[in-house]
């Protein structure tokens, strides 16, 4: 029934425009009584985006099973869940994308749907990292990140209509967070860092000496080091 | 007018409730006709918002104004002009963040104006970075980063009833920002990398030479290249 009322009232938002729509021609469409569609859904928004509740619970889901490894992996994973609802259903996602790129009060609704993934997303990083010091600014900052991250990959595709795999772009895009953020507050690794490019490290081994060219960006400064770190 | 309309929206905002006030009890309380409101106002929300859309305008000219140096430093500093605005008028801030939090359609219109922001800080980024490659995704990425971390250190100051100084807590998150993205995007400087920490540099000066403890988190070593690099 859920589901009817979905498509039913995806299909005339369609035909006649979002605004246009009535709770009335939904129903009608559906072939059953108004007080049906209020049931299921608090708005005729909300009939546009039927999946972010279930999907919502699940990434809660995922996270609460986090088993302590690194936090930035786990809430890229936790974001990949919202991708996979969308590339289910290529036609449906594209198609909602441009509706929802015309109608304002839907945009506004999506707004606020992506901010719950970002809070959920927070939660957890606050939750990993505790509130002293840094914890709750690195956990915001990290999680409007995953979002922004993902959903520039995710935007890619529903741009190229849907075509191929959505899961290269948001995984490239999710990377360059891991990049950027990944060590910075994962646990220090119990073995001792590699000495990386021939040059000899101080003391006892408990430094890591790095050789990175004049020009060679930061991220890639840090990718360099993170791939010394991961040798081990 | 206009600012004799918005103190008398928010007066009563703040006596009856947001939803309980109607425009045309806010047009009887300012003593002028109904349709002056929407002159100045689309809607009942945008009377609590009032600076927004000056504070945007003057963001875009702000950014417009760029010199061409370090593009996060230039993004960060357009997004103090929004704390400015906040901290121009402590009370009238921190009522309002009261107000928004218990006002769900508040705070809808709140995410729709920050999303504004964080795409005029992206526009800038992207016409700096270029489209091409990985451009888009940083812009996108490094604008929502630079949001999450002012709306972190604004929220603090409002939390705390706008006591002090909000410059203080926006400059620590802003930091963390810079810290993290800022040298990855930068053009290499016209100086070579200076050697650190009494290791020798291989071949021409070409190269940094880097070493950091083990336990020492990325974003440390981050910091501790960036050190080097400003000591030139």
């Amino acid at each position: 029934m859920r589901e009817v009322l979905a498509q039913a009232a995806f299909q005339l938002f369609l035909e006649r425009g979002f605004e246009r729509t009535t709770v009335d021609d939904i129903v009608a469409r559906a072939g059953v009584g108004r007080r049906s569609f209020f049931r299921y859904f608090p708005s005729k928004e909300d009939a546009v985006f039927p999946d972010h509740e279930r999907c919502l619970a699940e990434m809660t889901e995922f996270l609460a099973a986090d088993d302590g490894g690194d936090p930035v992996g786990a809430v890229c994973d936790a974001a990949r869940i919202v991708l996979r609802m969308y590339a289910a259903n290529p036609e449906f996602s594209v198609q909602r994308y441009r509706l929802t790129r015309e109608v304002p009060g839907l945009r506004t609704y999506e707004l606020s749907v992506v901010r719950r993934y970002e809070q959920t997303l927070a939660g957890h990083l606050r939750g990993r990292f505790g509130e002293d010091g840094d914890g709750e600014l690195r956990a915001e900052v990290i999680a409007a990140s995953v979002v922004a991250a993902h959903n520039n990959g995710l935007r890619l595709w529903l741009r190229s209509g849907g075509a191929g795999d959505p899961e290269a772009a948001v995984d490239h895009a999710l990377a360059l967070v891991r990049e950027v953020w990944g060590r910075s507050v994962a646990p220090a690794p119990a073995v001792p860092f590699p000495v990386s490019h021939g040059v000899e490290g101080e003391g006892d081994g408990e430094v890591i000496v790095m050789v990175a060219r004049k020009g060679a960006p930061m991220w890639r400064v840090v990718q360099q080091i993170e791939a010394a770190v991961g040798e081990s």
